[in-house]
């Protein structure tokens, strides 16, 4: 099934271009349902389809030689996954699994870049979102070079937050919490430990819903980056499910 | 001084753009003449050029609130740096420091983004360009997520060779340790540990030059994944000195 028109241009990087490009797109599109757990790149193999996100969230993932996995990201929805490889018709150099039962754009990889080779506004829109992806890695790097676990956790709950002045607050964690630990670049006992550290600056957790008593202090402790970094923000939060503090 | 149209045409992106399109970016360009530990870029502040590396060696380093420096990357001659960050008009996530006295292209940004508004083939090559780049930093990102200090060393180390085949090969580290134990996410002290895990797998060190005794040995080891990613070989290995093994 086509996604349509209007459904691509609720894409970022489609929102202004001209609706005969959204057509020709939509051509060489479908509209597909995944189900959780599936497998939906592999690893080591060329693209045939560059993804969008319209529902559910999907595990970027990395294997090494000896089979340790690292999950690089999860992509939420309007986020997209596998263009730089398809941009440079290479190997993807991570897996991409759906994490829940989702719906994806997939965009034939051939006809998309023929389309891109004599589309300037489409180029230039994908070139800015890839900025932005970009730009968004480069954080992770710094993030696992400069922080400590319990230190990445808690700038990683600061980004969820509606209002980062705030004093308190309750958020619920947009997946669970093995995949954050692979988010964050830690095993699963490394997060448990690092949410034992927060405790004592006021973090509380029961399941996904997480209580944050003090703001202000974690905010010392984690020294976020996010607050002079609107953009952070933003990409953060997208898929993320914000709840009013009721305590 | 301009670069001139043949040095830009040495610059990977632009080798296949036609002449007048080179001769507009040659209009917006300088050669410029860094000097050793020179700022070049400031963290927070919105770029005004794009840079490429013509001689000498750049870091890019990203500094945490509370003062903690990573270096997240060194460019070698031929690669560009802060191009994410002049498409999306956002302040630089890192700052950029001469290594070395050197000399870079400095092309205006806000004339460069009129240029690639109307030129698909400028837009096209900058998009390829930077989903090479994007790979190289979802490598760094599985790196520091799946192995050890020692392993992304012996990685290291291995990408700098010309045979991966052979038995063993002698290699000039292309920066000094401090800049290696940033761009391998370590303190300086943990890279001497790696450095000496390594030593009973045959590696050894005199300043500089590092002998690798059994590189087999050494490469089930670090299990790097470059063997299959022809790539990141040639990414990595861009400004080493590569001798030939004379012991």
């Amino acid at each position: 099934m086509r996604p349509s028109t209007t459904m691509l241009r609720g894409l970022p990087p489609f929102r202004d271009l001209p609706e005969t490009l959204l057509a020709e797109i939509d051509a060489i599109s479908d509209l597909v349902t995944v189900e959780h757990g599936q497998e939906i790149c592999r690893q080591g193999v060329v693209p045939t389809h560059l993804y969008y996100v319209v529902e559910g969230q999907v595990t970027l993932a990395s294997t090494a030689p000896d089979g340790t996995t690292a999950v690089v990201e999860v992509i939420h929805p309007l986020g997209d996954f596998v263009l730089a490889s398809v941009m440079v018709r290479l190997p993807n150099l991570q897996a991409a699994h759906a994490v829940t039962r989702g719906r994806l754009v997939a965009i034939e990889a051939e006809a998309l870049r023929e389309i891109i080779e004599r589309s300037p506004a489409l180029s230039l829109a994908l070139l800015t979102s890839l900025s932005r992806e970009y730009r968004n890695i480069v954080r992770q790097v710094r993030d696992l070079k400069v922080r400590t676990t319990a230190q990445r956790l808690g700038c990683y709950l600061l980004a969820l937050l509606p209002d980062p002045n705030a004093a308190e607050a309750t958020i619920r964690l947009p997946f669970e919490k093995g995949l954050l630990a692979g988010r964050l670049g830690c095993r699963q006992e490394n997060l448990s430990r690092a949410f034992a550290s927060l405790r004592e600056l006021g973090v509380e957790t029961r399941g996904a819903r997480v209580t944050l008593r003090d703001i202000p202090r974690l905010t010392v402790y984690a020294m976020p980056d996010y607050l002079n970094d609107p953009e952070m923000t933003e990409l953060t939060r997208a898929g993320s499910d914000i709840e009013p503090a009721t305590a």
